[in-house]
């Protein structure tokens, strides 16, 4: 990955693309209003899958959204911050739990055959890590921005729905470090336990967290040079597929601390630059909590989970088809010949 | 129904199917929890879905649990109550809504499509309502059993999950006053907007109720004499249908405020008698959380929903297949060859 190549090598480029990011298609969402206002039940009562649906109009540019083709794009890498024993499994973990994807083993092989999703799996030279962030730079600008522009080829025309994930181990790590890059806040403030550390070890997290700040964010850096920084090859694939899909106007459900972490670099570049972005769970990561109240966004989903992988994001598209599928095939009161409000 | 007929027809032989309630199968749960530990995952990231899967094989008694078959169970009945105003639709809106079942055109009805759900709605004598409990009281103690009986029908013994749902214009003022009336307090305490009452109406709807909370409950009652008193027969036969899901082995996911109302009559009874049970959703009806907080259960899902039918219960069908499916479908760290913790 040392020579640029394709579409978008540098970030003036990626700014260029964030610039030209379309609006809510208000016509959509106008019709879908009036209908969802006709349907029987009482106005409002379906909560928040009202809203799902809503979202799912206004960001499709569709009155009646489809929910028929989901994609799960899971993007696996590796990273040099993992020599600091940040995690609870060795980085060989990343490449077998890739195999796992590949034959079928993993939750997220079970959500999105359920769910029927089209899983894809997007590994980015594990034999690559990124650099070790708390030593310098994980990566050189042309690298963060090739990692993006890879991460928008997940996004294709026909899409209805983007289920975005990751899998790399020592990336909670990293989603800490480009949160405190930032919003602020220290490792206290962001670190939790990722796939299992406590006691002395997470201790240890914290410190080598606190000493990545300090070398990188001693002033106040631009996101996309956070994301640089200490980010990961598949956290900057992950903002590009949420770029990609808003240009394709295909909504978005993110998973968990990682995932929006990621996602976050691009609402620190531009507040509306998430609208087409739902957050499928909220995580029991503990910085998602905190993440979430920074972007303005409410999970659909508090499970306690935490897995990363895009479980999350796959199990919430079980309440997007639902969503739709009510919008969509519900009775009208005219339809069903029954009587309004006393 | 003014003849019993039937095997159960009376309180004492409902108490005697109570007192024979099968306990968890704790041989399928101890497997499930060895199987669970081996998962391709790090312990317990799969939050409550882990949960899920091991409530499913403690109560089905089966170490691999299914989710295979679910039925949506939705019982409609009228309100004698409804003459009092307390609703902001009109009864014929009951029988309508149930002709919107039967033609497919209710939320329930694209939810139980979606999650591949067997629906059924049982049509208790719609031109029958109970008597008004504003005046005395709405059942007959073998009206009240032989509508348990009833429920008990709509089990059988192939379902993998039973929803249950109700349809009833004025049912959230009757399971208030079940509510009032199994844990104390005033209409205040448990009266909410149901399909949508507020301003004079709502506070119209707290008086009457209150007027009948003195009428019935000056002293305290049996909880199946309070479900007789002010309850419906809808919401007697979701009771039944709660027993006989137990004796089936059947897991059960209730609803809203007025199922879980119904369903809290049993646990009156018998602080284990809903062990089999969980709570699908957290209604915006806002009694609903307090009498959650009674009955010692934490909701799956929390999306301001309020509108019964079952829909809550058949839209948690999709977490319960999701759970199911990572439990039974996911590969072991043996299987995958995955390295376990550093």
């Amino acid at each position: 990955m040392t020579q640029p190549k394709g579409p978008v090598a540098n970030f003036a480029e990626i700014r260029a693309v964030l610039a030209s990011f379309p609006g809510p298609d208000r016509q959509a969402a106008a019709e879908a209003a009036a209908r969802e206002g006709q349907l029987t039940k009482p106005p409002g009562a379906l909560g928040r899958l009202e809203e799902i649906s809503a979202w799912m109009a206004t960001w499709q540019g569709k009155a009646r959204p489809k929910a028929d083709h989901p994609r799960v794009a899971v993007f696996a890498a590796n990273h040099g911050i993992a020599a600091q024993g940040v995690s609870a499994f060795p980085p060989s973990v990343t490449e077998q739990m890739v195999r796992n994807f590949v034959s079928g083993g993993a939750a997220v092989n079970q959500l999105s055959t359920l769910f029927d999703a089209d899983l894809r799996v997007y590994e980015m030279a594990l034999d690559k890590p990124t650099a070790d962030f708390s030593k310098g730079p994980a990566m050189r600008e042309e690298d963060c921005a090739r990692a993006m522009a890879y991460g928008m080829m997940a996004v294709e025309a026909n899409l209805d729905i983007l289920c975005l994930g990751e899998m790399g181990i020592a990336n909670t790590a990293s989603a800490s470090a480009i949160c405190a890059g930032l919003f602020g806040g220290n490792a206290q403030d962001w670190v939790g336990p990722g796939t299992g550390v406590a006691g002395d070890a997470l201790t240890h997290k914290k410190a080598v967290i606190d000493g990545a700040l300090k070398l990188h964010f001693a002033e106040k850096r631009d996101p996309l040079d956070v994301l640089a920084r200490v980010g990961g090859l598949e956290l900057a694939a992950i903002a590009g597929a949420v770029m990609a899909a808003r240009l394709a106007r295909t909504p978005v459900l993110l998973d968990g601390f990682a995932c929006t972490a990621a996602a976050a670099v691009l609402h620190a570049l531009d507040e509306h630059a998430l609208d087409h972005c739902m957050v499928a769970h909220m995580s029991a990561e503990p910085g998602h909590r905190r993440l979430l109240d920074k972007i303005g966004k409410k999970p659909l989903l508090d499970l306690g989970m935490r897995l990363g992988e895009g479980s999350g994001a796959a199990l919430a598209l079980g309440l997007v088809k639902a969503a739709v599928a009510c919008h969509t095939g519900m009775a009208t009161f005219a339809d069903a010949g029954i009587d309004g409000k006393v």
